[in-house]
Parts: C-alpha cells; structure tokens; sequence
C-alpha cells in the first residue's frame, strides 16, 4: 500500500516539475514588470534578473501537494473500510491528517511571509519573529498530537541524568528555534548563483535517501512515509528552480525559497522525529553560521553586503574584505579572530597604520581564501560537493556511530 | 465551557485590534517604499496611498487564530480526562481540528495570492483559478470529515425529486464556486473608501448574530462555535483596518484583503453549514454582480476602470459612463439594456449620431443615477445601510419564511 502512495507522489512530482519548468520562464516578465528584480554583481554586464521566484515554487508545490493530500487517505480509508455497511472506519487516520495539513499551513505561512520580506525588505528583527510565528501551527499539532517533550540521554550522561529527561517547555523551545535556524541558515549561505537551490537539493536529496533507509529498515514507517510524501515534491520544484537558477542564473529565488525550503526542512524533522540527523545534514550551514557569528553579533565590523568581490577582467571571484583595528575590538572580538587568525581561517592583512585586512567570515569566502580566486560556477560547485561529503558523514555519524552513544 | 472559550477569542480578538490599530501607522512608509502605493483619484490633491494592507490584517489574523487554536482543544481535552490515569482521552475531537488548521490553510493561501496578485498583477483567469486552487484543502477535509453531498429539497419540489438528493460532485463543485464567487464579489464591488472593509464588517457582524441566535436556539452547536471563533478576529483586525480605510482613506485595503475577506465567509459558510444562509448575507454583492453581467461578460463595452467620476469643484461623485452603438450589441446584450433602461436602472443619453451614453454598470453607479452626484462618503454609508437592509431581510427569509420551504 504504501509503495503504492510513494509511487503516486513521486507521479504527482514529476508533474510539478515539468508544469514548473514551463511556468518560471512565462513569468519572468512579470516579475520584471512588477520591481522585483536585482543586478547580478558577479557578470561582466550585471544583467536584471527577475528575482523572488520562490513565491512560484511554493506556490507550485502547494498545488502538488493539495492534490496528493486525499490519496493516502483516500486508500488508507478504502483499505480500512467495512465491507459489509461500506461506513467510514473509526480508525481514519485523523492525526497524521491534521500532520499533514499543519505542516503546509507552516509552510504556507512561511512563503507568505518570505514573500512579504522580498517585498516590503522587513527588518531584521522580524526575520527572527517571522518563522516563530510560521512555527506555531507545527508546534501546535505536535502540542495536540503526541506532546512527548522527553529526550532519550546519550549513554554517558545516563549515570548523571538518568535514561530520560523530560525537558517540557524547553523542547518547544527547540522546536521553534529549529525552525529559526533552518530558515536563517539557508539564506545566509546565499549569494552566488544557484547555492541556494543547490544546497537544498542536495539537503533533501539526503533526507528522502535517510527516509528510504529507514524505511526499508522498518523504523518508524509512518514518520518517515510523511518526510517522504512532502520532500519529493519538494525536490522536483527545486530542481525545476536549478534548471534557471544555475550560473549564469535566469532567475533569483528571493528570500520567499529561503524561508519555504527551511521551512520544509523544519517541518519534515520535527514531525518525522528526526530533528538530530536533520542537524547533521545542515553541518555546512552550521558551519557557516559559527564562522559568522563575529560579524553577525557584531565583534567585528559587518559590511551590509559580505558577497565576493567580482574581477570582470578574469572572469573569477575575489575575497570581500573587511578592516578593523585590533587594538579597538572588545577582548572576546579579539579572542575570536585570533582563533581564526592561528587556525589560518581568515586572510589577514596587517597595514603600517595598524588596521588590519580580512576577508569577511561567510563559507563563500573562506572557499576563496583556500583556493584563491576561482570561477563563480566552481564556488557553487564546490560548496555543494562539500553538502555531499558532510552527508556522507552524517550518514557515518548516525548509523555506525550512533550506537556507540544510545541503544539501537 | 463553549461560554468561556468564546470569551477567549474575543480577548484574543481584543488584543489583535489593539496591535493591529498601532501597527498599521508604522507600516505605511514601507509599503510606499516598496512601490505598494495607489493615487486616490477621488480626492482633490490625488494623494499617493499605500496599498495591499490587506496582506498585514491577513497575518494579525492568523497570528491570533494560531495563538487561540490550543484553547478550545486544551479545555475540552481536560473536560474529557481521564481522571484516575490523566491519559489523553479516545475522543480528542481531532476532526475539528483538523477542520480549524484546514480554515487557516486555506485562508493563508488566499492571503499570498492575494498579495501576489497586487505585486504581479496576475491575470483574469487567475483571478478565477487561484480561488479554485484555495479552496482544494478546505474542500478536501469536506471530503474526508463529512463527504454529504446530499441536499435536502424544498417542500414544493419533493413530489418531483423526492425528499433529497445526493448531487455528489457537483456539491464540490457548487463549493468551489462559492469560494470563488465570495472572493470576486467583495473585490468588485469597490473602489471607494472603506467600501470593502465596510461591507466585510456588515456581513461578519451578520454572520456572528446568526451564530449566536443559533446557539441560543442549540442548532449545530459545534458548527456555529467553529464560525464564532473564525468572526471574532476577522471583525477585530477589519475594524482596526476600517479606522484607517475610512473616509478620507489613509491606507488601502488591496485585492489581498478582498480575497483574505471573501475565502474566510466561504469557509465558515462552508465548514459551519450554513452556506445558503451566508449567500443571503451577500445579496448586496450578488446584486452588484448581476447587475455588472453585460459588462463583466462584454456584452456592452466595459472600459478598464468602471469608477466614479470625481467632480473636484463640488468634491461630489459623478456617474462614469460607457458608450454604444444600440444597433451594434449583439441580440442577448440589446435585451439586456433595453430591460434595464425600461426599469429604469440605467442612465440612458441618446446622442444625434445614433450612440447611446450610459453609466457603467455597478451599484456605485446606480446609486449616483438614483440619488444624483452625492459626496464619497456618503455612497459608502448608503451601501452599508444597503448590506444591513439586507441582512434584516435574510434575517426573515431564514427564520419566519424558511418554515414554508424546509421542515425546522
């Protein structure tokens, strides 16, 4: 039966990524026409690209989505039903339904929101309230259906903490800052054409590999037919999105697929119940965020714009740069870059004056630094290949691994 | 216990009409930033007026809705514990709330087209399609929840066709079509200020007393609290909007607050099962559409805005007017204004060369052909008076008169 369902989302996908395909191009004009467009920096002619096409993605995969909802139910119920009188059974599956149906709300609110960002260039203190509000509906089913807000400890802490801990409140608190971080997290490490696509597509090409795996190992079947049922179409729309966002980029995606595909992460990991190996495969937007964090909280000077410096006469991307005086950063900003500084993480230019030269803390960045000047296209290529190899780890980390630290 | 959760939303309704009043102020310079801005041409200075506000009374209401949805689940779960135990009890309505999360989603979809289509400026057919596509998860928990498609006949039709009849399909699609027709009537009759959040107040306060008279009379008691707790911040974040939409118009509502409005009324029409009463309440914009039918289907010349005129020396409203050659209608559109110029409900200026000059046909106009050019304002109060007019008669029709038709 359940192959069965999978099958047909995997048709309802395929659908949405060939009607996708067809749409981004007709609406190209309309983006343009509407002010939703942006130089690309990183071209010899910077060429307006329509941007915010996310707002169509999401939209196209809410429609895949509406019309997949009554399938599993649909053969759910008819497999359920008594033969007999032909009734409804008692045991239509009400909960997973209103999953389901909780879990597009979020996401729905999320482009909503997304959109509006792209639109109106909210502030930055609404970028953290947005996706907590987007998380309510999540947070609330899960209050509803299963509130289970107790952590199973890693074996060493058990003799300390005990086999359990029922940590309440604070795993709502979890919970919705997940949702915060996977929506951050994606568009902070944005910026070069089709990074932010590419990254996705390779985070969910992952999560439906973990969920294909579990399946096949009998864990947790429905947690992970749910993951499934939204990430196919997910995948599709985005790799319809890869198809115009890859360098040289046709379309930009706007905050609004940022927000929509951490969103979906979000949502996938908390009511699959598989929050933790999801982390693991966000390691390079983990990454990237602690090498920010200097310049997001401020020890060090934070330019609006931390995207690489663009050479028109070699075609290759350079290191942005940012400069500070040592001496005028407060005594963890120095510790910081320091650490980054001995760890041969960060450029560093020392000038007669006393200011000193680096290049701004982002992942993009720090590619260049390692590499030196390279072609946009090998960045993304680069960064994505990086997003599989940190896969592979986490696929290392939670099946041998595990083991080591909790009962399989 | 309904008593006090009642009393709960309207304390959240409360909150969410204190925050929206504060915050629509603070909102306005963005939305002029962001090129979201309309000339008011009703005005003698034209002033420039952000539009699309609609998308920000949108999130208010869902912010409120997400905030109140664990109440009435947490109560009646606690009324329903087990005592001895204190598991969760077998009788969670987890179809009602499956119902509630399916309302919001379909409204929030309602909202990002809406406010697509005032960034985009989508086309015709999406207009009719986006509504359409809206509706799919409300019709879906229909489909699951309840699927009756039966409906019961009036008494004088049950000879022919029996009792009921189990129309099947076509109560989805009469479904769908009532989501789309809501939508589009509130949207068309507008256009002068604070009409659509007027009208909107009317029919929500409409729609609230019906509830309450059947909940005294304890008609359906789930149906009518579903819809009470839908009302209550949709009537609290409309008149937050309506202190700044009103005569002279501070901000503007946007197709995204016409189409938030019309899917809320289709929803609790059609989760509340009250769908042919809600119509009743709408029969000022049924009026308006059947009124604008020559014109909205072309059958006389229709210009692209069917506005009022704006005599700025009187600062009154002045019919807009269309212009045809009789001899050149097709027969259908002919029989259509001869009937009307017969009943009088259209201007009729006959020019030496054979054309006709007429009002275009809306309400707005017709109400200028009865009472002569009058102020702005007050065309707007005429048309609220028109809507309670109308919703005292739907009062009649479905209590005293609905007994001739229906068993009560």
């Amino acid at each position: 039966m359940s192959g069965f369902t999978i099958a047909i989302s995997a048709l309802i996908a395929a659908c949405a990524y060939l009607s996708t395909i067809r749409m981004i191009p007709r609406f190209k004009d309309m983006f343009i026409k509407a002010g939703l467009y942006g130089k690309d920096l990183c071209k010899r002619e910077q060429p307006q690209i329509p941007e915010s096409f996310g707002v169509l993605i999401g939209c196209a995969f809410l429609v895949a989505m509406f019309l997949f909802i009554p399938i599993p139910f649909t053969f759910e119920e008819a497999a359920l039903l008594d033969v007999k009188t032909g009734a409804k059974p008692a045991t239509f599956p009400h909960e997973e339904f209103a999953e389901m149906i909780a879990a597009l709300l979020s996401i729905c609110c999320m482009i909503l929101l997304g959109f509006a960002d792209d639109v109106l260039d909210l502030r930055w203190r609404h970028k953290l309230l947005l996706p907590t509000m987007g998380t309510l509906p999540l947070l609330m089913v899960y209050y509803v259906n299963f509130n289970i807000t107790t952590v199973i400890m890693p074996k060493f802490a058990r003799p300390l903490l005990g086999y359990s801990l029922d940590i309440g409140i604070f795993y709502y608190i979890y919970m919705g800052m997940l949702a915060v971080f996977c929506t951050n997290a994606i568009n902070i490490l944005a910026g070069i054409n089709g990074l932010e696509v590419g990254q996705s597509i390779v985070i969910s090409a992952s999560v439906l590999c973990f969920n294909i795996i579990e399946l096949a190992l009998g864990h947790q079947v429905d947690c992970h037919k749910f993951s499934i049922y939204l990430m196919l179409p997910f995948l599709a729309v985005s790799l319809a999105l890869w198809k115009y966002n890859k360098y040289p980029s046709q379309v930009f995606v706007g905050d609004t697929y940022c927000y929509f595909a951490g969103m979906t992460f979000a949502v996938v990991g908390i009511l699959g119940h598989f929050s933790k190996t999801l982390l693991l495969f966000f390691m390079p937007q983990i990454l990237n965020f602690l090498y920010s964090v200097p310049q997001l909280f401020h020890f060090v000077p934070c330019p609006r714009h931390r995207l690489p410096k663009y050479d028109a006469s070699t075609d290759l991307l350079h290191i942005s740069t940012t400069e500070f005086h040592p001496e005028k950063l407060n005594k963890l900003g120095l510790l910081m870059v320091l650490v980054l500084k001995k760890l041969k993480l960060i450029s560093w230019q020392q000038q007669s004056d006393g200011r000193v030269i680096t290049n701004n803390f982002t992942l993009i960045n720090l590619v260049l630094v390692v590499f030196g000047p390279v072609h946009e296209k090998v960045v993304t290529q680069f960064l994505m290949g990086l997003q599989v190899i940190c896969t592979l780890c986490a696929m290392v980390i939670r099946y041998p691994l595990a083991s080591y630290f909790y009962d399989t």
